[in-house]
Formats: structure tokens, sequence, C-alpha cells
């Protein structure tokens, strides 16, 4: 079949969007017509070829919802006609990641998903005969695509996707690194270092475990309004603190329960882990940082007791906790329609990048 | 009243073995006479210089085990007779961090104890109406010594605390890691860096909980032999492969469900991290790094999972935990006395840090 798709010629150039082909579902794959989706910073670092494995041409995109189509033989979970969020994460639950109670990391399909095709080893998009590669096992930039099933979470139909697409990345993120991995105890005192799409899904979540203190780092004073709609309760601007470590150590009598980093700079993330209360403080670092940077702290921060760690698709396991999700924002419990600045339809899916780096958007959804 | 001492009277000098002069227990105070003290690298290292926070003349010992000669008003817990270890980490059960279920590092007399005094800023020592300081709240090095009744485990009496001694410190710190802090499961594979006295320790409490798995890491093959008889399974030698991370990863298959760094050299803290199984691995700093020395790694290897904490007196309660663990011995399931390689009497005091520094000893005990 043909479909409409915003494909990433080159590092660098602006998509272009045109008609590609599309394979139908092989064994255990499931095509989806998308009706949505987020543009997200992985897909700019991604554009930008700064991101080592990033290979083009490709269709880029990972987060975004959508409805199932067609299923591929052997398909059980999954029929024409239901409401599915893409995972780049998928959640095979057979695989030793997902077997272990510790971790959302499967990796049945990770070797081909990091060069683009699907579990076979090909892929279902093309161009005058030649292949397109897909993107993080979603390729959400075109308005139909092809996923494993063990890669799409069945959620409920009366969720609206121009809305839970976002579920698809940055929600969770946020919080499920909060619920999942950190797993914040009410009366916590908590420090989010960035106040982008991550960092007030952070707050959110703080929230709704019942978080008492939730303190906002951020150079721009323009991002305040938001998060204390979105629940932080203290703000501290770097440029106005001496030392923004002990700003967060006054003003949490001691140090926080829990801080997340979410911007992706190895200085912040010292910073956060050191902010954190001597004794039970843990840090979880979310922000990527750039190829090849470190991040450094003396080991006596973590001998008295502060604990570091990271967390990815906020320790979600998709098909079981993003239909969960749904179900909070469903019942008012996650604000994401405030966190949507811009739509706009995939004809002009480079403003949303342009409105990404001029820092002026918080979250762009493409409608299909 | 007058007791036998080993006397730090200065850096980098031997002990002075002379009568000092001991007040008896004020409010709240315990006399305790000694019948044994472990010689511990924490007191070679304050008494090197090297601690920034050492300070002098002191009767240094820190891992003792005596009995109960009188207590002062106030004291409920401990009554003349009694068997007792010394805790350089007391447990108060009233402050913040005795009350907090993640710590065991109690701060109710942290300030005067640092500083070498006891909790009402004065020491019980002196010499020619001098003060002597006290040091890590215990001066194991005095056959009779006063502490707070906080810092002191009473033990069961049967005890030989020719042995239990070692619980006071090197036994619990690596015991307690495995079991108070990491909570290693059954079935785990566990790697130990250091086969000192901490890491045949952590050995033998990872057998205890039934690892499947006890890799040994250090650079001297002549302690193959006992840590064998501890627990270990498999030994890798640094000097004899390319790549320490690499060869533990293919060792366990993917990678260490927990590792512990009992060396205090930043590198070998991160092999130890990097060491760690992708999704789930822990590693955990028990060894002390030189003054200023930074730990670092790439944030990567904490998003995909991987957890970095540290362990101060193996996360155990002293009051709590230490009895316990002294249980564990008696009822055969802790080996203790091959780690006790050297004993002698405190005029001999002196050669015990002799044999430490040769590499000669696991653990010298001093018996009054």
């Amino acid at each position: 079949m043909k479909t409409r798709a915003a494909v990433a010629f080159a590092a660098g150039k602006p998509l272009e969007i045109i008609e590609v082909d599309l394979e139908g579902p092989r064994a255990g794959e499931v095509l989806v017509e998308l009706k949505a989706t987020g543009v997200c910073h992985t897909d700019a670092f991604t554009l930008s070829g700064d991101d080592p494995e990033g290979a083009f041409p490709a269709i880029l995109g990972h987060e975004g919802a959508g409805v199932v189509v067609e299923v591929g033989p052997g398909v059980k979970s999954l029929k024409p006609g239901d409401t599915v969020i893409p995972l780049y994460t998928p959640e095979c639950r057979e695989c030793e990641y997902c077997l272990h109670p510790k971790t959302n990391l499967c990796q049945s399909i990770r070797s081909t998903q990091g060069q683009g095709l699907m579990p076979d080893g090909t892929s279902r998009f093309s161009l005058d005969g030649k292949p397109i590669l897909h993107y993080m096992g979603c390729s959400t930039f075109s308005n139909y695509t092809v996923l494993p099933e063990i890669a799409l979470a069945k959620i409920r139909s009366d969720a609206p996707l121009d809305k839970v697409c976002y579920i698809g990345c940055g929600v969770t993120t946020g919080v499920g690194a909060v619920i999942f991995d950190a797993k914040v105890e009410p009366g916590s005192r908590v420090v989010v270092f960035g106040l982008g799409g991550i960092g007030l899904n952070v707050i959110q979540a703080a929230r709704l475990v019942g978080a008492r203190q939730i303190i906002g780092v951020d150079i721009n004073p323009a991002k305040v309004e938001l998060a204390r709609k979105f629940g932080m309760t203290d703000f501290i601007n770097p440029k106005e603190v001496d030392n923004v470590v002990e700003a967060i150590v006054d003003l949490t009598h001691g140090g926080a329960d829990y801080t997340f980093e979410c911007i992706g700079n190895v200085n912040t993330m010292r910073q956060a882990l050191e902010a954190c209360h001597k004794g039970w403080g843990e840090s979880i670092i979310i922000g990527v940082a750039g190829a090849g940077q470190e991040i450094s702290t003396r080991p006596f921060q973590l001998v008295t007791g502060r604990v570091w760690r990271g967390s990815a698709f906020g320790g979600a396991r998709g098909r079981t906790d993003v239909p969960t999700i749904v179900d909070w924002y469903m019942e008012g419990r996650l604000n994401i329609d405030d966190l949507i600045t811009h739509t706009m339809p995939l004809e002009k899916i480079n403003d949303a990048f342009d409105l990404m780096h001029e820092g002026k958007s918080i979250r762009s959804v493409v409608l299909y």
C-alpha cells in the first residue's frame, strides 16, 4: 500500500513529506493507522546527526497513537479496530529482561530495532524499490506503519488520541520515573532539574503520589507558572543563588528524598545527586547526556547513603503500564492537555522541530 | 581510675603503651572493660595522618568486645556484667536517621564523636591533667573505656570475645553490605573486588544468602585459597585478563547482579559498576577512597538500569543487628576464626600495624 510519511533522507535536513510504499504485516506484525504523533527531542537528536546510531533514510517518530488496521499471522492479542500506542521499548513477556522483576528493558528485538529493521531483519517501508529504515521500532511520522505485536499497548477506545499519543514517550518517561523507578513515597521532598515536558510530568507524578514538597530548578523563570499549576511548590533559579546544592539542602531541611535530572547535563546530574539527603536520598537520571560525557562525584556521597540510578521509558513495561497511565489521564489524575502547546498537520511537521529548538513549545503533536 | 592504653600522641609515630587516667561514666554513659580489640585499616589511616579529621593525642581502636563494669545515671538497657560490642555507628532509636527505614547512620552524637569527645563535649581520658581524645566514640585500644549507652550492642554472654570483637567493624561491614544494604537474593551472581578481610566477609555473606556464583577479583593469587574456603566460586586476576569488565560479563553471562568494591580505589569502583548487568545490576562501594578522589562513569550506565550505591558499617543498626550477627557466628553460619590470623598483647599492638602494612595479616586482635 501507499502511505504519506515525513521522511528523513539525511542528517541535518528538513523532513520531506511524500508517499512511500508500505508492505503489509508479516507473522507477528500489526498494521496501524496513526491518528496523532508527538515530536520529541529524541527525533530531533537523531535528525541532527549527533546520534551515533542514527541511519538514513528513515521515517522517524516514536510517540504515536492509532488504530489497528490489519494483523499478520499468529497475532493473538490485537485485532483490527483496537486502539493502540506504539512502544519503542517493547514488552515480549518472555525474554530474560521481561521476566526479571527489576527492569523494563525488553531485549527481544533490540538488535534489529537498533538497525532500523523489523525483527526479521527487513524493512516494510520503501521508495522506488529501495528500503527506508524504521526508527525506534515505531516510525510514527508515517500515517500507516507496521510494528511487532509486542511493541503495541492496547488502550481504551474512548481515549483522545491527539492527547494520549504523548503517553508513548514523554508522559510515561516522567511519570514512570517517579512511580515505577524511584517509587516516591507520600510525604517525600522531591527536586526536579529542568522544567520542560519531562520535568513537568515528573512534577505531576510527584504530586499524584503525595509528595510534600516539589522543588523545580530551571534557569528560565518563564517556566514557573505552568510548573506551579502542575504541582511545583518551590522554585530555584540557579542564576539567582550562589550554590544550587546548598539552596536545595536549605529548602528541604537537609536534602531531597528524590531528585530527577531531566536536562541531560552532566553537571546538573552531579548537583542532583549531591542535593540528596544523606542516608537515603536517591537521584534518578532521566536526561540523555552528550556522547562521551561522564558524571563524577566523590564516592563518599554514596557511602553516606545516597543512591544514583537512571530511568528509561519511566521504568514502564509498556503493554502493562501504558494502559494504566491512559486510565489515569482519563480519570483526570494527569494533565496532558496543557502540555500539548501546538498541533499541526503532517505537512507542517518541520515547524514542530523549529518550535522545539526555539523553546516555544512543550510538545507539538502532528494530527493525521 | 587508671587504665592501660595504647596512645597515639602524634601522626606517623608508633603508639605508646602507658597508663592514663579514666574518669567514670556520667549520665547515659557506661564503663566497659575490653577483653579484645581488632586493629583495622581505619585506625592505621588515622594514625598515618592522612585522615583530615584525625586529631591527637588520642586513643584509637573501634573494633572491640568487653564487659560492662559500671553504668552512669539514667542507663537502663545495660547493667554491670553484660557482654557488649562498642559501636562507632550508634543507634539512639530517636533521631531522624534512626527513625528512617532506609539508613543506619544515627546522627545523634555525630558532632562530638567526630571531635573525639563524649556527647557532653568532654573527654574521659587524661594524662597529667591534660585530656586525651576518644576515637570514633570507642577507643578500644584502652583496657577500660567509657561509651554512651547508645553506642553499645548487648550480645550473648557465651560468645568468645577474642573472635566476636571483629564483628564490631570488619565482619559487619562486609556481611551487612550484602544482607542489609544490597539485600542480595538467592541465585544472584556476585562479584567482590578485593579479597582482604572485608571482601572475605562479603563472600561468606553471599554464600549465606544463597548466591549462585561468587567471583573474586584481586591482583594477589595468594588470596585464592582462603577465598574459595569462604565461598568464592571463580577468580579473576586483573593482571591476567585484557579487560576486567569484559571478563566478568563473560563469566556471569551478561553482568553481575551485585558487585562490591572492597578496595577503596576509584578505578575499580568504576569497573565494579560497569561489570553490573544491564537492567538491574547494583554496585555497592564499601572501600574508602583517598581524600578528594572522584568516581566517574557515563550516565548511560545508570540510564540502562545499573544502580550505584554505598555502604557504611554494612547498613547495620548496631544495637539491633550486631547481636544477630553474633548469633550467626555462634551458630556456625559465619566463619570468623580463620580471619583472625594474629593475636598479641597490648604491648605488641604496633606489630599489628606492621603486619597489616606488610600484607601478612587479615586481622590482628589484641587480647587484654
